[in-house]
């Protein structure tokens, strides 16, 4: 790699493979036992859940909060919840490096989703510290307060205030219990109307990098521990919903009806066949609901939610094209109104072939071939597309690349090549970018 | 009609045809009006919501037990909380007819369904009441406590403790907040120990009549307002729990997905097309739940009510064959578990003979023609099958035959022809039957 410096600039730092005992032992089970920490703070008993803005929310906010200033951070908690710990760099006037993900989850989710990429910065970080090793440009390690959508019907809420895209008409969005987002924003303390001001200037930046788990099978099925996202799908997520006519179980023909739930059931099929035409192409509906349902009432309503991904936009935007026509089809035969909202869209993104190929030199420095991936998973990098490069390192996802579930796992030598990796990249990035 | 009296027998009552509006004046304004006070009692604001042993239905069966002391019945609120009104017979030791329906609803519902039998039967009684008209028989008009299911997976609770068949397992049953039954009954004073003690003893019953709404678009196409009912048709009620496997929305390929709802959905099309082959058939999916479902996530798991009736039990039968094999098939191909437990299953009823044709001989005296129809709802009566005789009269549906929804109504016209129908059938009962 043309410019870059031999390892032994980094100031100590000492390389090993994932399966090295004593190197796993540096990173890894600190960034497992932080996460289990956090784990225990959950809304429900069975599984961790973790939601914007709930007790459980605010308690993990104060714990990261407490790990970046033990890691030599100033730390504070911003307007939308988003936890910023943040170190100069030592060139006045230097530019900010952002490490981010997010620290919300979904429902019975596992430890690592978001969270490991927040983490495993604070480990480097902390390293850095106590060390004493300067950087020139400043860090900001930022996690996020809410990316998963678990909670309101949006998604990206930190990220989009950080880079300047926060869409303040998301304020008056509810959730399932009818809190708008401003009023649980107001009753946790935060004030709405300083958000829009979170937003950081774009020629400050120096770049967004994120570490994730993979969520998926790719780097597990090829016996690799991390890799370099190239790109990440874009998603387009709709809510549909259907009005058909309700009435009595028992006494309707089946030729009057106009059953909501069955005109639901052929737009979950339609998604699946027409997402299965193409490699890359993923289509899921996730949530499906029946207002007022009862055993014995034919459903009149029903809503149900659409997310359309690909790594190509080309190919998302033509299978949309074909099941929006195929649910008009489907409106007129079966007689019902079915309303198709936008709710968020997301164009694929292309990680800076400046920081995949830092990223690339470092998995390399640390032993591990490199392989560079897509990510099927939207993440909060995706804000940052278009106000500063982007770049993203995958971690290995066992259990069959289950992710979105409590049997979500990541090896704690796994989790220290990561930490290792982003340890390398950041202090070689001193050299190899300008700043 | 052999035996039956003159109409003249039935002390100064006045025939008239549904178009009478003197006639429509003396019991349809009043039944439409206390069927309006006891729809102001509801769970919800937006529409009538009266589930068992909510606050709103407590109030509704505090009315009732009002509105039939006024009528001259001995009225109290037995342990399951039906509401149950007696009057004598001038026989001494005189087999009782009971005249009842259900007062609690489902969800945005009626409000007719189940309390117009109740108010129809009030409303008759008091008009004896009145004239100081005694019966040779006792008669007692019950509202039941519960029949929708509404709240608890289970029905026909009021009806079933009367009948001598409560299944006391059904206590331990919760709702949608976690309560059981029993906890519910206790909390609302009731004593579940006594429902068993409310079984009345078959030799002291001299059958079962039920006006209801017809809840479909029978009668209201034939341009009829009244019905006899000559059976009802059986329902078999179903859960179906799906086992697939969650994921990432943007992260599994179409191909290795396992996901609970594509499942649900081929189930609830199966339904909708083994039961649109004969007439007289149906089969619902009216519920559809996905457990700690996400927009981004693919469901793991996916629940279904299914409900499958007709007036033959043959037919349904070999539909719940076909569909369950199916379902095994499906099984197979998805690599999912499907659990599919039953809930309930009521044999189809045939309505006494001898009920049907007396009457048959009060709507043919009221100067309507006599149309037998096959109720395709369940309704309390099927409960008394096997117990004493059963026999029902359908009211005319409007608005196109819609029920178990606000856009049900009943014309005053067409629910004063109803109660004077029930009046002349138990003033001329009381030399038709033996007793």
């Amino acid at each position: 790699m043309p410019g870059r410096p031999p390892h032994s600039a980094t100031g100590g730092f000492v390389t090993g493979t994932a399966g090295d005992q004593s190197i796993a032992g540096r990173f890894g089970p600190r960034i497992l036992a932080w996460a289990d920490e956090l784990a225990a703070w959950s809304e429900s008993p069975d599984g961790l859940t973790c939601t914007y803005l709930s007790d459980a929310h605010r308690a993990v906010a104060g714990r990261l909060c407490a790990l970046m200033q033990k890691a030599g951070l100033t730390a504070v908690i911003d307007a939308v919840g988003n936890v910023v710990g943040r170190r100069e760099g030592t060139s006045p006037g230097a530019r900010t490096l952002i490490l981010g993900s997010h620290y919300d989850t979904v429902r019975k989710a596992g430890k690592y989703d978001g969270r490991f990429g927040i983490l495993a910065a604070i480990a480097a970080m902390d390293d850095l510290h106590e060390r004493g090793q300067q950087l020139p440009f400043a860090v900001e390690v930022i996690g996020f307060a809410e990316e998963e959508g678990a909670r309101f019907p949006t998604a990206y809420l930190g990220s989009s205030a950080v880079a300047g895209k926060f869409d303040s008409a998301v304020l008056a969005k509810q959730d399932a219990a009818g809190t708008t987002l401003e009023e649980a924003l107001r009753a946790a303390g935060f004030d709405p109307a300083a958000i829009a001001g979170l937003a950081r200037p774009p020629g400050n930046l120096l770049g967004y990098v994120e570490l994730h788990i993979e969520q998926g099978p790719v780097l597990r099925n090829e016996g690799l521990p991390v890799g370099v996202v190239d790109a990440i799908a874009g998603a387009t997520r709709f809510e549909v919903a259907i009005s058909g006519r309700g009435g009595h179980a028992g006494t309707v023909p089946m030729a009057k009806r106009r059953d909501a739930v069955a005109v639901a059931a052929e737009i979950i099929l339609l998604v699946e066949r027409r997402c299965s035409t193409a490699a890359g192409l993923v289509g899921t509906v996730g949530q499906v609901l029946v207002p007022d349902s009862a055993v014995n009432a034919i459903p009149g309503r029903c809503e149900l939610s659409l997310d359309i991904r690909a790594a190509e936009d080309g190919l998302r935007d033509a299978a949309i094209a074909d099941i929006k026509a195929e649910i008009e089809r489907i409106a007129t035969r079966r007689k019902v109104g079915i309303e198709v909202h936008d709710m968020l869209q997301t164009p694929a993104v292309r990680c800076a072939p400046r920081l995949q190929s830092a990223l690339a030199a470092s998995v390399a420095h640390c032993g591990v071939p490199v392989r560079r991936l897509v990510s099927g998973a939207g993440h909060d990098a995706v804000m940052f597309d278009g106000i500063t490069d982007v770049g993203m390192l995958f971690v290995r996802c066992g259990n069959d690349g289950i992710s979105h579930s409590a049997d979500e796992t990541i090896s704690a030598e796994d989790a220290d090549l990561a930490a290792r990796v982003l340890l390398d990249f950041l202090t070689n990035f001193t050299t190899s970018a300008a700043f």
